[in-house]
């Protein structure tokens, strides 16, 4: 058994363009021997974003911590989420997480280890396919 | 995208042998179309415990809210495990989340759709070999 805490995990500034105010620490990924998928833990500080994009991959997330304004693709606008709830972001959907609230976004985000980085684009608006950080 | 909040998510009691006082919601799974791994969230109430148990597939864990006691089978003893906290369970590890606290003790715990029911009993102490619930 691994057993990790936040604290002990480097947060790294996600440097992607368009991501502002964004960190993330991989809390159990690829290196730690997971066959299946990665654990990623993201802070997005008040005014913060996470990019607008969409890839060849799902997103399971659950809030942690705060109130995220989330760009869902199904309804072509932003929803709320707020800490507790679940969220499932299907492959090649666009999506992103904006902080709008006074205190910090906590959010952990899982992300298959085994994904296609040869796949074509899919038909979907997908300004980027960048693969899967550190998982 | 799909949100799901806890409240809207049926908790089912956990009825394998050896578990008392936990329950468990399914926040997303395997109905929901997810392609490679599900998200449940377990709640233990104070003097309860899961199973001590092992299977063919691993478990990622991430601890909500209160404190486990963590049957970890690389030390052969159990450790505590807090809030914020994240376990990797690798496949075949003897486990068990108990409750000696007086709150209830809520972790996410996240498994493979797909594993292997026809997978042979390995070498370790495996008890029981129980599907993946509802996944």
């Amino acid at each position: 058994m691994l057993v990790r805490r936040p604290e002990e995990v480097e947060d790294q500034a996600m440097t992607m363009p368009g991501a502002q105010g964004v960190t993330m620490k991989l809390m159990v990924g690829r290196d730690d021997g997971v066959p299946n998928f990665a654990m990623r833990l993201f802070t997005v500080q008040p005014g913060g974003q996470t990019p607008k994009h969409a890839h060849n991959y799902e997103h399971e997330v659950m809030i942690v911590e705060g109130q995220a304004q989330v760009f869902d693709a199904t309804i072509d606008s932003e929803r709320p989420a707020n800490a507790g709830e679940v969220l499932y972001i299907p492959a090649n959907q666009l999506h992103q997480f904006r902080n709008t609230s006074k205190a910090p976004l906590r959010f952990m985000c899982m992300v298959p280890t085994s994904y296609d980085c040869s796949a074509p684009e899919s038909d979907t608006s997908t300004p980027e396919f960048a693969p899967t950080p550190g998982s």
